[in-house]
This record gives C-alpha cells, sequence and structure tokens, in this order.
C-alpha cells in the first residue's frame, strides 16, 4: 500500500462543526477552542464564516473570533465567505486565506445559497478576484460531489468540470465534498481518479462526511491516490443536520490516529487534540461522535477509576 | 479497484454481540432477534456460546436458543465452544456449525481461557475431531492478530503459523480478528498478505473491530485482496469491554450499506436488518453503535414528525 509520507489536516470544527450545533458558543470558549487546535499541532484551521448572522446565528461573532486568536506563524487560517461583503469583513478581520463554497447539484445549492451553480460562478467572480488582488488565498467547497439529498446520484463529469472553473478563477484547492457521507471507496476512486487525470494533485482536498461510517475508508483510497489534504473536525463536532444524533463531519481524531498508526506523519499531538475535543464537548454541551475520542476517554476513565481504587 | 461480486456477511451479535452486554436478555427476545436476523437474509450466523455459564452468564440459555430459533435452509448456525464439554452440548442442541477460539498473544490467551497457546491447541486436539467425527464444521477465531491489550504489537509471522496449525486440524475457515479495534488498512494488507501467500482465500474472514472508526477501511482491504466473508454484529452490539460507550464489533449494517453501495452482494434486506437492531437496542436498553442504524433512525424521525405536521 502506497501511501503520502505526510498529509496536512484542515481542520473545519470551529465553522464547519459549530455552525452546525444548537447551542450558541460563546465566543471566548470559541477562541479557546481554536487556540486548543493550533496548540495540537494543526497547522490548517478554517476559524469562522463571515455569512449573514440571520442565516448562521452561530456564528455571528466571526470578526471577534478572527481578531481573538492567536495566529502563530506557520499556522494557516481560513474562513468562509459566502460573497463580497463577507470577504471585505473578512479582509477587514485581519484574514489571509478565505474558503467560497457551492454545490455539484442545483437543488443543493438553490437550497443552500438561493442560485443556481451558473449564478454561483458568477456571483464568484466577485469575491475570489477581489481576495486574490489583496494577497489572500482562495480554497472552494464542491458540495455534494458524491450524492445531493435531493437529486441523488450526482454526475461526475460536473464535479471534475467545475473543478476546473474554479482553479481556473485562482482557487488554490478544491476540497471534494461528501456533504452527505454517501461515498463509499469504489466511487472515491471513481470521481478522484476522473478528478486528477485533469487537475493536480496539489489542488485538490477530500471533505468527507462519516454519516454512514464510510470517511476514513474514502480518506485511504483518496491517500493512495496521491491526495495530501484531508478535511476533518476535531471530535466529528457538527452532526448530520438530516439525523439528529448522527455522525457529520469525519473527527479529526480518528483520522489522526489511523494516519499515525500507519506511519503517515501530521505533526498533530493526538493527546493535545483530544484534549481540546473533550473541552468542546463540554461547550456544546453533548458527547462527540468521534470514536477514537470515546475510546480514549473511556480508557482514562477506567485508569481513573484504578488509580483511585488503589488509593483508597 | 477490485471487489469480489458477492459477500458473506457472517453474523456475530448474538454471540459476540450479547456476550458484552450488561443487561441479561430474555431467551424468547434472543430467539426472535435471530429470527429476525435470518428473516432480513443472514445466511451465516453465531448464535450462542456453549461455555459455563459461571464465566457468561448472558449466554447460559445458550440450548434453549439452539433449540428455540428457526432453522431454514441454506442458513448456517453456528455456536462457540470452548471445550469437549461445550461440544457435547453443543451437538445435543443440535448444532451443524462450531467456533473455536484462541489468542495469537500469549498474555491475552492466558487471561482470555488460563491456558497457554500450546496448552489451547492441544486442548483443541479434544474437541475438534470430535466435532468433525459427528460432521460438524468447525470455524475459528484467531484473535488479537493485529495487536493485543497486554502485549501491543503481535507478530504477523504466529498469525500465518497458527493459521495453519487451525487449518490442519481441520478448520475450515480462520477468523483473523482484530479483537481490540487496532488494525490500520497498512496493516490488514500487511497481515493478510502473508497470511493469504500460504492459505486460500476461501480458508480466510476478517473479524474487525470498530473502536478507533477503522474497521470499514479494513475490510476494504480485505475485499481487494479477495476476502469474501466478513464478521459483523447488528448494529455493532456488544460495545468495547475495555471502554465503555466505545464501540466493538463492526456493524452489520454498516458493512452492508457500503457493500450494497459498491453494488457488491450479500443477500440482506438492509430494512429488515435494521428493524431486527432496533428491537435489539430496546432490549439491550441503549443506542447501538452503528453510524448507519442512527442515521437511518434519525431520517425515519425526521419523516415521522413531517408526517404527524402534515397531518396536524
Amino acid at each position: 500500500m502506497k501511501l503520502p509520507a505526510e498529509v496536512t489536516i484542515y481542520e473545519v470544527g470551529p465553522r464547519d462543526g459549530l455552525q452546525n450545533e444548537a447551542r450558541n458558543v460563546p465566543t471566548a470558549d470559541k477562541i479557546r477552542f481554536i487556540d486548543a487546535l493550533v496548540a495540537s499541532g494543526i497547522r490548517a484551521i478554517e476559524i469562522t464564516s463571515f455569512v449573514s448572522p440571520k442565516w448562521i446565528p452561530q456564528l455571528a461573532d466571526s470578526a471577534e473570533v478572527a481578531r481573538g486568536v492567536q495566529r502563530p506563524p506557520g499556522v494557516r487560517m481560513s474562513a468562509l465567505v459566502p460573497n463580497r461583503r463577507g470577504l471585505d469583513t473578512a479582509l477587514a478581520s485581519g484574514m489571509t486565506e478565505i474558503a467560497v463554497f457551492m454545490s455539484v447539484s442545483e437543488t443543493h445549492n438553490k437550497k443552500n445559497v438561493n442560485k443556481t451553480v451558473a449564478e454561483t460562478l458568477t456571483a464568484f467572480d466577485e469575491v475570489v478576484p477581489a481576495a486574490l488582488a489583496a494577497n489572500v488565498k482562495v480554497r472552494a467547497y464542491l458540495s455534494t460531489s458524491f450524492g445531493c439529498p435531493y437529486e441523488g446520484d450526482v454526475d461526475p463529469v460536473k464535479v471534475v468540470e467545475l473543478v476546473g472553473r474554479l482553479r481556473d478563477m485562482g482557487v488554490y484547492q478544491v476540497s471534494v465534498s461528501d456533504t452527505i457521507g454517501v461515498a463509499n471507496p469504489w466511487q472515491t476512486e471513481d470521481v478522484l481518479g476522473r478528478v486528477l487525470a485533469k487537475h493536480p494533485v496539489e489542488s485538490i482536498a477530500v471533505h468527507m462526511h462519516d454519516t454512514q461510517g464510510t470517511a476514513l475508508a474514502n480518506v485511504v483510497v483518496a491517500l493512495q491516490m496521491g491526495v495530501t489534504t484531508v478535511d476533518s473536525a476535531a471530535g466529528g463536532l457538527g452532526g448530520c443536520p438530516y439525523a439528529p444524533g448522527a455522525s457529520g463531519n469525519l473527527a479529526t481524531e480518528d483520522v489522526v490516529a489511523m494516519l499515525h498508526s500507519m506511519g503517515v506523519k501530521t505533526g498533530i499531538d493526538l493527546d493535545k487534540l483530544t484534549e481540546a475535543s473533550r473541552t468542546a464537548s463540554t461547550f456544546v454541551g453533548h458527547e462527540l461522535p468521534s470514536k477514537y475520542l470515546k475510546a480514549h476517554l473511556g480508557k482514562q476513565a477506567r485508569a481513573r477509576r484504578r488509580t483511585e481504587r488503589l488509593g483508597s
């Protein structure tokens, strides 16, 4: 099995995770969480979203978060930006990287941003060139690349074409996203194979959701194809908006633990990462779905009980 | 990606699942559960264990279960058997297939069956030939094949050697087992590669635990190597004895959903299977860890709420 020597984890918990949480998290807790993730060794992190608070009240404090976090050298911090106004606020808040987003499927795109796919690409013309002119790097999420909750199957030819349109605009990396967690390993190989036949591997990341438990299996396929950037959320923060209690984002702990066990480097300290997630689970008010985290916390609790018994 | 056209799910929920549950499940519920699993299309199922009730009180009703379940033609039913006494009871209860078990690592084997690995092989001489003489098929679990909770790393050379010893005895299939869920895809390829270099693929099954979320990724590797028997437990029944709240057995729903989505046949009706697991979650008294099951039940609940709203 041929695997990359090193993988970049692109942490999306503070944005993609928290925006799907029911509870509003205090700004100070978000900042502490992001600082803790960075302290664990994460080197690429999406910290918030500059969308209208009417859409996502959970992230209404984006400017405060962006100004409040520590920004050690070597750490790339990004924020989601839906339009020119969002870009302006992001720039004013000191962001040096942004992410734009669109869906491959028309229905999901329409429900998400109230535009057709073509209209979304046109709207990006107001954001991407302005960001690049301000020396800000631009990433893109290509949602529903493996399936749409409304349309079902998605044509991989469209995925390849949209990756091309986004890269032509100057997007440095497209995160091919399984928004609803329906991708399987065979399909991952099929879709990525078509994408990588036309685009360099550094320009592609994978964003797998673990709704049906297949995220790691899909990631392993992507790694074997040379992909070295994997999106994930600490603890698996975010859940699944379509099914309460179910998993959404791939958990950072799960992918990092697997990578380390295979000798693939991430630069992340897994103990510090799980400690950051444990804290996050207290402020979102529920257990997080990461399997590694659950096993790890269970082991810790067991060791603590043993120590207490020995002490008494 | 080369995958088999068809995979046999070897369902272990009624045995490996229920033996790890805190609550004692009434015999009638067990029988209904097994009947429901068989009705969902499962064709190989381990229904109980003929061990001393002193060791595993959860399965003290093994003879009643074995005599109570429906046995439609074409369904292979097996039971775990630790010794000659267990075999005799299994035979008296009408079993036509049994499974024996041992660990690759000395410490786990000692803690589990209070024998060295060599002593366990000797003890099998009292069970396996007698079973074969009674026209009963014998399967074996080779526990801790990918790692031991006490010794850590396990030498894959020992795995290959023990598979050979078991097959020499007349065991028809060895289930190479990741008892504590530490296997990764790279290691799965390494260990199975060594095993399959010396043993035919039909003689090998994989038994992956999903403690760290890697079970499906490991299964995909095994499938690509030609393995066509996968052990799993409905709903992910059984949990992890070392970390309460964490996952143990790979959930049958998770692997079946993935296989079907890749066009691999199992003969199992996923809706009937999830319904069987939903019932099981009520009699064990807690939510089951299967990700597919959680997403599926969440979707159902959402649809029900929508219908109720429309109706009111």
